[in-house]
C-alpha cells in the first residue's frame, strides 16, 4: 500500500526528483547498497524471488509465499501444508501472554493497527518468542554429536545438561499437555514416514522428551514451541527463522486482539481495573 | 512460543503464584478486564474462536485462519481464495519503501527478528500503510450516497472532489500500471458473477478510476491499495482491517529483507554507502 | 554508541568501503537526500546545530540541549528553567498508564531495555500521548480569534464547543486537582510577570478552565496535559512538539520501570496474576 | 499527558468503573502484581521515589530526575554534573546512524513522533546501542581481576583477549580521533581528583587504551561508548543502565531530526534518491 506516492520515479521522461539515476549513481554504488534477491522494481515490472508478481497472484497460497520469499523457491504441497500446520497453531494463547496484552492496551491509545502489532510484536523476544530458535539449536546439536557417533540418548542428556535450567521447548506451567503438540507431531510423524522431511529432529526432539520423563511423576511434554521448531527444523529453516515464522503467526492473534480491543470503546486501557490502584514497594 | 513458562497457573492442586482465582478475583472483575471472544485458555484447552485448536491444526489454511480470528467465523473456499489473493498481492515493494528500508536496516542493530519486523510494521501509518483503509472509506461513501439515490458517476465525483489531493488506491508514482492490479480485479469479477461477493465495492472503484481518466492524457489507474480495498471491503471487512490486513501481508516482505539482510554481514547499516556523507543544510 | 564501527569513512586514504565520495555522489543527490541543519560530521568533526560537540559537553544542560536540537539556538536561563520545570513533571503516572505497563511487561520478555522504551514510546498516540498537541492547537485557535478581535471569553467558548467531549488538557478522571498543576501555573505565572514568555497561552488556558468551571458543582481543572502545553506553546514550540517532548519526559519513567521490573524475576509477565484466567465473550 | 482520561477511580464516593477496590482485589494480590517503589499515585498525590511531585517541579532539573527516578535518591550536584555530560554528548551523530535514518523515514509515514521515536529507539540493540553496556561489563571483569591480585595491565589484556574482535567502547571507522573523547575524559579525571567518584573504572579504560595502541602505527582510542560506559560505572550505574541512558540520551537527537523530517514535505521516504532503483542480486 502506498507504495505509490511513496517511492519510484515516473515512468519515461525526465524525472521530477532530479538527475536521472545513471548521473545520480555512475559506479552503482548507491544501487548496491540495497541490493537484494528478494524483489525486483523496475516501472511496470514487479518480481518477487525472479517471478512476476501477476504470476503469484491467485495461483500460490499464503504459506507457500511466505517460503518463497524467505527461501527463493516454492514449497511443495505437503512441505506448504506442514508449515501451514505450525504456522496456524500459534496464532495466540490469550491476553495473559505480553504480546496479546500489549496490542490490547496499544490499540486503545489511538495509534493504529500497525502501532499496535508492531509494539506487541516487539515483545516477542529472547524470552517470549525465542524458544522455537533455542529449540532449533538445541535440536541441531543433539543431531550433530549424533552424526559424529554418539548414541542419541546420551547426545540428548549431555546437550540438555549443557543448556539452561528450562529446557526451551518443552514443559508448560498452563497446561499439563498442551493440545497443539499432537496433532503437530502426528503430521510431522506422517510427513516423515512419506519421505517429505528427513524426521531426524522430530527423533531429537523425542529423545529430549523421554529424557525428561524419565524418572519423573510429572513428565515436562513437548510444548508448542517444541512442535513448531520441530516442523521448522524438518523443512529446513534455519534456527532463527523459527522466531521469524512465530512472528508472523503470532501476528494473527495479535492483530485479532487489537481489533476486538479497539471496539469496546476504552481509552489508555491499563493494565487492571481501574479502581485497583498498585502497591507501593517501600 | 514461549507461551510456556509464560503464563498460567500449573494444572490442579495449589498454585505457587499465590492464593487461588476465587480469592484473587471474588467479583470477577480483574477476569473481565480482559474478557475476550478471541480465544479461551484452560489447563489443556486452547479455543480459538469457540474451536479448539486440535481441530484447526492441519485443516484449516492460514487465511482462513486469519479470517477466523478477525470475524469469527470461516470463510468460504472462495472467500479465502479471494482473500488470500490480495494478501500475497502486496508483501513487498522493494527497499524503496520505508517499512522495507527499516527492517533491513534495523536487521544489523542486534535486535532480532522480532524487533526488525516491529520498527518496520510500525511504519506503515497513515501514508505508507493507510491507503487501503482510506480507500474503503472512500467507496463506502459513494455507495451510500448511490443508495439514497445519487447516480454512482456523480456520488464518485463528490466524493473525490470532497478527498485529499491524492486519491487515496489510485496512481502510481512509479508503475504506469500497477501489475497488481489486473489480476486482482479479474479475481474480484470473476467473484461478483459468481456471486461469492456483491461487486459494489468494484463498480465503486471503477467508477473512481473512470473519473480520474476522463479527460487526461496520462490516466491515474487504480493501484495495489485500490485493488486490495476492494477486495477486503467486498468480502465485509471494515476499514481499519484494511490497514491491519496489509499489516499481516507486508509483514512477510519485512521478514524476508530483514531476514536477507542478516545475513548479508553488515553491522548498523547506514541508509547510503558509508564514504558518502549527508549534506549540510545552512 | 557504537556509532563506530557503524558509520563512516575511515579517515584519509583509500576507502574500504568503495569507491570515494566524489565517484560514488557526483551530482550530490546522494548528500542531498539526507541533508539537514541538525548535525554535521566529518572525520574529528561533530557539530551540532553547528557548535562542536566539544564546546557543549560540560557546559551546556540537558534540556538545554534539547531546546538547541529541536530548534537551532540555545535558550536563556529562565527559558531552560521552565522549559525543564514541564519535562520533570511528566515523567511518570504509575503502571495504570498503558505506556508504563508496555515497558515493565516488555522488559520482562528478553528485549533490551532500548526495546522496552520503544514498545512504551510507541503507545504515546493520539490518546495517551497528544492531549498536549491537541491543547496547544486549542489554545492557538482560542488566541487567532481573540487578535481578529473576540473577547477571549467568547473564543475559549466556541472553540471548546467546536472540540471534542473531552477537552484536551482539561479534566482527570483520578485527580480531582492535579498537584502538577499549581506549581507549573506558578512558574508560567512568574516568567510571564518576568517578561521571559508572553503569557497569552497562560489566559487562553485560564479562559478554558473558568469555563469549564462556570455553574458547574464539580470543576474541570486544567490537567498535566494543560499546564505542560502552556509551557510548550509559551516558549514557541509549535503543536506537535507538545507531544515530543513528552515523549522523552515519558522516557525518563518507562526507563525506570523497565529497568525495576527486570530486576524482579518475572519471565514474560502477563498484565493480571497468573491464576486469573481472562473472561471468555461469547 | 492523557494520564487523565485514562486512568484512576474518580475521587471519593462510588465508582462508575466497578465495585470498589478492596472488593475488587481483597487479597491485595492484583495490586501487588503491579507492585512498584518508582511511583505512588492517589487521589490528588503524585509521589515519584517517595517525593511530592509538587516539591520536584521547579526544584530538581531533568538529569537529577532521570538519577532519581532510577536509583531512588537525589544526586549531589558534581554527580549531575557528570551525568548530564554524558547525556549531552550522544545525542546525535547523524543520519548514517541507523537509529538517526530510522526515525527521519519514520516521521514520513504518518504515525505521529511517537511512533518515529519508537521505531528509531528499538534500533539501539546489541550493535548499535550496546557497547557501552559491553564496555561496563568489561571494566568490571578487570577492576574484579585487579582486586584479586592481578596487575591493572595483564587484567586488561586477559578481558580484551577473551572478549570479541570488536573491544567495545574503543575505535572508530570515522573519526581517527572522536573529539567527545577528550572532554569527558577531563571532566571524570577532575572528579576523581576531587573524589566524587573513585577513578576506578578511568584506570581501567585507560589500561585498555594504552594496550591497544601498545606497538600499533594507528592507535585504537577510546569512543564516546567507552568515554560514557566509564562516567556510568564510575557513578554507580550497573551496565544495563548503560544501554538505558543512551537511549534516553540518543532520544533527544532522534526526535530532533523526525521533527526536522517532518517539515520537509516528503511522503514515505525511502532511503536512497527515488531515481535510483536497488540493485538486483542473481
Amino acid at each position: 500500500m502506498s507504495d505509490s506516492p511513496a517511492n519510484g520515479r515516473p515512468a519515461g521522461g525526465a524525472s521530477p526528483d532530479g538527475p536521472p539515476p545513471d548521473e545520480v549513481d555512475p559506479t552503482g554504488a548507491v544501487a548496491g547498497w540495497w541490493a537484494t534477491a528478494v524483489s525486483r522494481m523496475e516501472p511496470g515490472v514487479i518480481e518477487l524471488r525472479g517471478r512476476p508478481v501477476q504470476d503469484l497472484i491467485g495461483r500460490v497460497g499464503l504459506t507457500s509465499m511466505i517460503w518463497l520469499m524467505l527461501r527463493g523457491d516454492l514449497p511443495t504441497a505437503r512441505q506448504a501444508e506442514l508449515l501451514e500446520a505450525a504456522l496456524v497453531a500459534a496464532v495466540d494463547h490469550g491476553p495473559q501472554a505480553p504480546s496479546i496484552a500489549v496490542a490490547r492496551m496499544a490499540a486503545t491509545c489511538g495509534i493504529g493497527l500497525n502501532g499496535a502489532v508492531a509494539s506487541a510484536v516487539n515483545t516477542l523476544g529472547d524470552s517470549h518468542g525465542g524458544a522455537g530458535e533455542q529449540c532449533v539449536v538445541l535440536l541441531d546439536e543433539i543431531l550433530r554429536e549424533e552424526a559424529a557417533g554418539t548414541a542419541l540418548e546420551t547426545a540428548a542428556a549431555r546437550a540438555v545438561a549443557r543448556g539452561p535450567r528450562y529446557v526451551p521447548g518443552f514443559g508448560h506451567r498452563f497446561h499439563p499437555v498442551d493440545p497443539r503438540r499432537d496433532p503437530l507431531l502426528s503430521l510431522v510423524e506422517r510427513a516423515a514416514a512419506d519421505g517429505v522431511v528427513p524426521g531426524d529432529h522430530l527423533r531429537a526432539g523425542r529423545a529430549v522428551e523421554d529424557l525428561l520423563a524419565a524418572g519423573r511423576s510429572r513428565p515436562v511434554p513437548m510444548n508448542i514451541d517444541g512442535a513448531t521448531a520441530i516442523i521448522y527444523a524438518e523443512l529446513g529453516f534455519p534456527a532463527p527463522l523459527a522466531r521469524g515464522l512465530f512472528v508472523l503467526s503470532r501476528s494473527v492473534g495479535i492483530l485479532a486482539h487489537a481489533w476486538e480491543e479497539s471496539g469496546q470503546g476504552r481509552r489508555n486501557k491499563g493494565p487492571i481495573p481501574r479502581s485497583v490502584l498498585p502497591a507501593h514497594l517501600a
